[in-house]
């Protein structure tokens, strides 16, 4: 950075505005005791977008829809070149919420339309999207959209995903109308911010209002299958059994003591397990569990995952078991860049909220977007820590809070000289 | 004992009757992969027991059927009094074998019909049974009919037991035609010793043929009810985490450690164990398990449930997490008579058959027929461990080995002086 790090003046978004358009949209797809479900590509989804594309519209910019259904609003700025960009997504999961994802698109609108209505015209031109299917609930892989911007997988190859339901990803598209023709990969921007809810307790623990998100952690998950052999509970001596549900259980032991030993950001979770025939008095036959491994540091994450594997090789060995296993997913850590966390960290203090570095332990579309250009994400509370899932809650006071930061760091990208030109 | 514990003369069963008896039962609710399915009181259940009956009948016994369906086929000996009896039971689990409970009815058919082959009357009468949903595979509680012929449960009682399929023990009996007016409880026998397949993998594991079995273990089966906060397996640190899944897998960890420290014949099993939502990526909101606790000592086995009940209470507090528990099911262990046990041991061991003592892990018809008389029962083994399962399986000559141990005990306390009076 240069020495100008100083923000911009004192204009704030209209919390009111903000706080309507996340329960009018959260009203599509609303469910009948609270939350909100808008699978990727459903007619819900294809309603919510209509909406967020209106207001994109009403507000004059200049909507562009890519191959893969990204849509994405832009405002020119007083000279051309790459627009800062802001944005999230507006699919959810079946119980999903009203704040995960959207409230990072209806904050990049609320951001430009607050500059837009105080007369200002950045240097930059501002860009505000929603990247489609970022929460993999119909489609896999998540981050699907912005996965495709980026030029991680190419518009055809995502054409022909098939959904849970047995549609196709291109048909779908199509017939909610939302097959664009502008091209993918997608513009690299100045520089991308995402605004988030935390999805996690640590604001709420911590007692911190604005997160400045350093990164996203890495991400293994692993499926095992435990082959041994069915036997009866009271008949069969313990020296003589190979219980696959015992040695599940053991490694699901095991993963929190590895996190444990570990320290943060490491974490563990056995959130599935499965026994056959899962009866009262018979030792399981077969047992199946996943496990998933995050950690922001590679190094750490692949040695918990040698510590793991290890462990699967001396308990099948000990207890007479066969361990498959068999890699779901597998994500490297994805470090956001200094200066735009400097940026946040800056923004909020100026405004007087606290702050804490934290790294995300979920997946973001910022994190595809950090393949292109220098990003960085700003989260909010997360009442209670919950998320997907209908109680989802953030109060006004943090998500207005959040906007804030966002309108003063995109504000500040948008006008400042070029740093990244000098790094 | 006085001491003429000399065995009988040189009888043996015929084993190709006894294998072919085993085989044609067998085949009556025959699985297309092997082994059977005759629920109890079901039209194969009924022809199941059609045949056996006849066998009974051909043989000449005097057959009576008491108001829950047990049938008792007697012979008369020289003497008036209570028959020494044998039996097991007729029904089966729904992927049942050939073995379980069958051989001891039909091995104590072969039993009578060899002495009454080679024209021998013993002192006593003898009587061979089977006893009405042992498995309680369709009706609860199992060994049902052999808990009412002992006391345990009224007739009444017993008729008003509804089905996993909806219909009523009574009319069920009825429907079948085997409502019999014999009255329950049922008379005293003078002993009873039952042969039945081991159904788990001791004795193949110890090279032994004949298991003397010294009783039958106590048995403790708890549901765990564990309450936790779902939450999101990348957000939430370890530290902030309320996890009834991690829990769940510590208390099945816990219990084997348990099983070991108070080593065999202590065992302990997690058999069922289920996590909401059960996926990859989410904390599990609740995990139910069930524990299986078996001990022969009542005081172990009491202390097994007070330190597993303290592990519950220290997991639950450390990880903050809230655990039910309720009681599935309670026995107290069983002790079977010794002299019987000894009379076994002496007979194999005259018949030139390794053996060991052991207990049952599993409950029998024998432990409830304890109750009102001296009894035992005679193991042999089941290949592999396998029970329950269309794979059981014993080898021919363990089954005649079986049954000639039987023979020889039976023959023994149909002809003793009466021991159990100067006891």
């Amino acid at each position: 950075m240069t020495g100008e790090a100083t923000m911009p003046g004192p204009l704030s978004v209209d919390g009111e505005r903000l706080v309507r358009r996340l329960l009018e949209l959260g009203s599509i797809g609303g469910l009948p005791g609270g939350g909100c479900a808008r699978l990727a590509l459903t007619d819900d989804d294809a309603a919510g977008r209509n909406l967020v594309m209106s207001w994109m519209l009403d507000l004059g910019l200049d909507v562009t829809i890519d191959a893969v259904g990204n849509v994405i609003g832009t405002r020119a700025g007083r000279e051309p070149g790459p627009p800062v960009m802001t944005g999230s997504h507006i699919d959810t999961v079946r119980t999903g919420g009203f704040y995960d994802g959207n409230l990072g698109v209806i904050a990049g609108i609320e951001v430009i339309e607050t500059l837009a209505d105080a007369g200002v015209t950045p240097r930059r031109a501002m860009a505000v999207g929603f990247f489609t299917n970022e929460e993999g609930a119909r489609f896999a892989p998540d981050m699907l959209g912005s996965l495709v911007y980026a030029g991680g997988m190419t518009a055809e190859q995502a054409h022909d995903v098939v959904a849970i339901d047995g549609a196709r990803f291109g048909d779908e598209l199509e017939r909610i109308g939302y097959l664009g023709g502008s091209p993918c990969p997608g513009q690299a921007p100045y520089a991308f911010v995402e605004l988030h809810i935390e999805q996690g307790p640590v604001l709420e623990a911590q007692h911190k209002r604005i997160g400045v998100v350093t990164g996203v952690q890495g991400i293994s998950w692993q499926e095992l299958t435990i082959t041994g052999q069915s036997s009866h509970a009271g008949t069969t001596p313990i020296s003589l059994r190979h219980d696959p549900g015992y040695v599940a259980m053991e490694l699901g032991s095991f993963a929190r003591r590895l996190a444990n030993d570990l320290g943060p950001p490491q974490v563990a979770t056995v959130g599935r397990l499965q026994l056959q025939p899962n009866l009262v008095n018979v030792v399981a036959a077969v047992a199946s569990m996943t496990v998933d491994l995050r950690n922001t540091d590679e190094l750490v994450l692949r040695h918990a995952e040698a510590r793991f594997a290890d462990q699967c090789v001396t308990l099948a060995d000990a207890e007479g078991v066969v361990i498959e296993s068999r890699s779901l997913a597998r994500f490297e850590p994805v470090t956001f860049d200094t200066q735009v966390t400097d940026l946040i960290e800056l923004a909020a203090t100026n405004r007087g909220l606290s702050t804490m570095r934290m790294p995300s332990g979920a997946g973001h579309d910022a994190q595809m977007m950090a393949r292109l250009c220098p990003t960085a994400m700003v989260f909010v509370e997360s009442v209670g820590g919950i998320s997907h899932n209908v109680t989802e809650h953030t109060e006004p006071v943090d998500l207005v809070a959040g906007a804030n930061v966002l309108l003063d760091v995109l504000h500040r990208l948008a006008e400042q000289e070029n740093p990244w030109l000098a790094t």
